[in-house]
């Protein structure tokens, strides 16, 4: 797989890899999930009838979300980095790398209260629908403010469950404390990185620089490199492979980020599940419209300017169309080929199994896809 | 110490327990988060300099805070548990005490967003701080949002620093194990009590064996029971001490959380720091208020429901004398006294040193002082 290779169907298999199949690992993901919160259940539930709703809520939403991308990840990192001819059990390795499901969803319920959206997946925000239920049942004060107070803690509760869930993995204490950089490292770098882009907005950040941090810290190390790392850690894989896979994790994680971008602009709604221009209604501070707007004149720059944040359909399509014309959708498309062919030789520089860099490079055409 | 004695004045020394006098906890409790803290501001300051201002923040609010009554009970829980006499460093327990702070952090961040408030430590709260820099600096969206979206996320920082701080405490492995109980309960306890008492007070609950389940877990788990079990599990304590401490941390805690809601609503603004009335005006659901029902006739009842959560210091003053007439002020002292005393009985079914013990008494009298 080399830059230029046009990307493949997300229908293709990914290959399997030794003793556990690859498509089996987000169900076996989900299993581990249910698991943890059955076993949890009841304790919490003792608390107190509200309580055991909101751990109810928790639980639909982790159970129903996503591809799973970081356990993948993290999986693809533990087999990859010999976790498989160690001593630590597979099943707790597992058991530590779906725990990165909770990061995420305290991730995305905090998210979804900061960017006031009501819908995520095709459902309700957690947080529009406990304000529904405090509208039906006509308690006392505002719907709203009950339904993202309760959504805070919520995700409070899944913060605390992800670290509940590594440390009661089964995983051993030497197993657990070469966890511990990865771990550390991964959630300073997505709350920081949350940080940076909320101010980014605010302050209408125009440096592509800036940009480029939330994609390194928020995306990036936060969906492939610390996942990788953390797996490859815990099967107690040697520098130059954690180097490696960290050096892909980060290059294939911008392109991520940068295809996103990209989606967020022009993507099919049919396919994204978001609206057409997302991002431009939401104002965010974008590398794809950093670059537009370096690469605009100043009349045109002055109508990005102008358009972004708005709600307007027609301003949107404007904004779209000088993006479309500026030339910055080539500059992504080739940066974005780059940075997935450079991830993949980053491979070359540690002794990483056949089937490993198969997976990882599937993987990464399957991340950086026009059709994702 | 029995049910019935004068509480004693705030200033009266509590002993010094054998080699580290309980009055110096406090400021080595403070020594410890500052070191962590300036440990961590080189990383997540690299992520940009939103992030470095954010780590300021919770940097001013966790070292200018209160009275570290949850460390210093971890640590009596430690030395008394037989930690002195373990193989455990004392350095790594104060440092793992000293974590408590940090959920404590979270725990008021994220209360002041949810209740809305101004103030806290007589200091803008960490939302209103940040939506003053976000109005002073001019930037786009509203202040308000982003003041709290900033904050939510300043309170997620300070709980990934409590995991942080105990798992990188330099405890051994083993005491880390001991430490999993009381630790992973204390967090689903604090986060559920906190989710409950929101919930109770949205759907008006009357019911006093619900507010009962709020003090229980929000406070008396969380700040006594826990915090003891935390310390004694890390010294290795047996199950007869950990038994002990925990019935101890119970009654005390309710003790502590009843005198508390007396001062909520009789205490004077002086000494307390918070307006008279203030329970009233925010509209808890304490046990007081449940107890004060019950006693009244349907007129008295009828006026405290209309008058709970006015913001009219008429209103106000007025179910403030509904209240001390109904006979629910001297239930709620009795029970004070018979709770301290149950808890510093419950002391005497395990071997716990007189040292120890003389502590624990003299805690359970400040904490439940009609001055504190």
């Amino acid at each position: 797989m080399k830059a230029g290779t046009p990307p493949t169907e997300r229908t293709m298999p990914v290959t399997a890899l030794p003793s556990l199949p690859i498509d089996e690992i987000p169900a076996a993901v989900v299993g581990e999930l249910e698991a943890f919160l059955d076993e949890r259940a009841a304790s919490i539930s003792l608390i107190g009838t509200p309580v055991a709703e909101a751990l109810q809520r928790l639980r639909a939403f982790v159970l129903r979300g996503g591809k799973r991308v970081r356990p993948l990840y993290g999986w693809v990192g533990y087999v990859g980095g010999g976790g498989l001819r160690s001593t630590e059990d597979p099943s707790a390795a597992l058991r530590a790398v779906a725990a990165l499901e909770f990061i995420q969803a305290c991730a995305l319920i905090h998210d979804d209260i900061i960017d006031s959206s009501d819908t995520r997946r095709g459902q309700p925000t957690v947080h529009r629908d406990v304000e529904a239920r405090h509208h039906d049942a006509r308690w006392r004060g505002d719907s709203g403010s009950f339904g993202r107070s309760i959504a805070t803690l919520i995700g409070d509760l899944a913060l605390v469950y992800a670290e509940d869930m590594l440390q009661d993995s089964g995983l051993s204490s030497a197993a657990l404390n070469r966890a511990r950089e990865p771990w550390r490292a991964m959630r300073e770098e997505v709350i920081g990185g949350q940080i940076l882009d909320v101010s980014l907005e605010a302050s209408g950040e125009e440096d592509e620089a800036a940009a480029e941090a939330v994609n390194r810290f928020k995306t990036a190390a936060y969906t492939i490199e610390r996942p990788l790392h953390l797996g490859a850690a815990i099967a107690g894989a040697s520098d130059a492979v954690i180097g490696a896979f960290r050096r892909y994790g980060r290059d294939v994680g911008i392109a991520y980020q940068l295809r996103d971008d990209l989606l967020g602009v022009f993507g099919d709604p049919e396919i994204t599940g978001k609206p057409a221009g997302d991002d431009i209604r939401e104002g965010k501070r974008t590398v794809l419209l950093a670059r537009a707007l370096a690469r605009c004149d100043r009349d045109a720059a002055h109508r990005i300017r102008a358009g972004i944040g708005s709600a307007d359909p027609t301003i949107i399509d404007e904004v779209t169309a000088i993006i479309a014309a500026s030339g910055a959708v080539d500059d992504m498309n080739a940066r974005i080929d780059a940075l997935v062919s450079s991830g993949i030789q980053a491979l070359d520089a540690a002794p990483i199994d056949s089937d490993t860099r198969g997976c990882l490079e599937r993987l990464a055409v399957l991340a950086t896809s026009r059709r994702r």
